[in-house]
């Protein structure tokens, strides 16, 4: 296509990302090669070292390039409040609005009885783990507002009946998902949650 | 934001990508993340090594992995064609079609009174000596159908009385960008090109 074999490797696995496709990742590859010095060189090698050490938080499921996180590490996060979310892009949102305080619980996605997916295809064995082990006084369930990501939270209070468990309230709209929604309306749910 | 400052750095890059957002971004880089030896550290390495090799051909401004590129190295594309395009992204978009079977040259953009873009800041000066020197018979000027498109067009064949010179002709929408058109059509529109 470019008649070079490197850049048609390169635009095929650009198109194979979300978002993009071929015409778009052909526009991204010769964007870069256009920046070459400001751009794509240093993209190329941060790109490099992530793909060298990214990896999930042994604890949370968080990504990061450690074993464990830099939010479970931090003292600072062990407010005894644990926020319970399906998706690393999810928990990426609620540290944007910077209103919660506390640790994560990274579930790896929701129940599913279509897909066949248990308790034990998500991390929820791990998570009661970690409210005994963690001193955990308050599990917020911060899940998306579809019905797989409701049936989740209800399954996921049933298993925590010695601690509160709430969930984000206002502001989540009907079929929502939590990663489309502005810092502003995650604050405005945070602080407003209510028992479940 | 991830809290890891290389993923970050990542998200930020990708972002600035055409086609793509600090969201898209985001989306991609978990994606990558999750696909780590499937696509995440092929896509590193193809990255690294284009990034390292690409440059525009010296002779003819295609965006290849050498000084001369393959269109240009072909002696069966020495047909005495020269076809005349904008940008490399249209380059591709001919040789997708398939149809056509000389060498190009890309100006590197549009003649604009508005931007100052003049001859001299396209490689419009090269485009007179490879005419000369490449024994070409028919210069066609497959330039989008944009105003500024059409001044180039005519520019560059005032400057051609010697040579017959042709546009692309059915098919290419008033208004319309060549990189966008199907295949077929511009295979249309090249079987149909007409005397300028
Ligand atoms: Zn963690
Ligand atoms: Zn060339």
């Amino acid at each position: 296509m470019s008649n070079s074999k490197d850049i048609d490797a390169l635009i095929d696995m650009m198109a194979k990302l979300p978002g993009l496709g071929p015409r778009s990742a052909r526009r991204a590859v010769l964007h870069m090669i256009k920046k070459r010095s400001l751009l794509f060189i240093p993209l190329a090698e941060t790109m490099h070292t992530v793909a060298a050490t990214a990896r999930e938080c042994l604890n949370c499921g968080n990504i990061g390039t450690s074993d464990i996180c830099d939010i479970c590490n931090s003292e600072k996060r062990a407010t005894g409040e644990l926020c319970v979310v399906e998706d690393v892009a999810d928990l990426w949102a609620m540290e944007r609005s910077g209103v919660f305080k506390g640790r994560y619980h990274v579930l790896g996605g929701t129940l599913s009885a279509l897909d066949s997916i248990g308790p034990d295809e998500l991390r929820i064995p791990q998570l009661m783990n970690r409210v005994a082990a963690e001193n955990i006084t308050e599990v917020i369930l911060a899940l998306n507002a579809t019905i797989d990501g409701q049936t989740t939270a209800h399954y996921i209070a049933d298993q925590l009946p010695n601690v509160e468990v709430t969930s984000l309230a206002q502001g989540v709209p009907i079929g929502g998902e939590l990663d489309y929604l502005d810092d502003g309306t995650i604050t405005a749910a945070l602080k407003a949650r209510k028992s479940f």
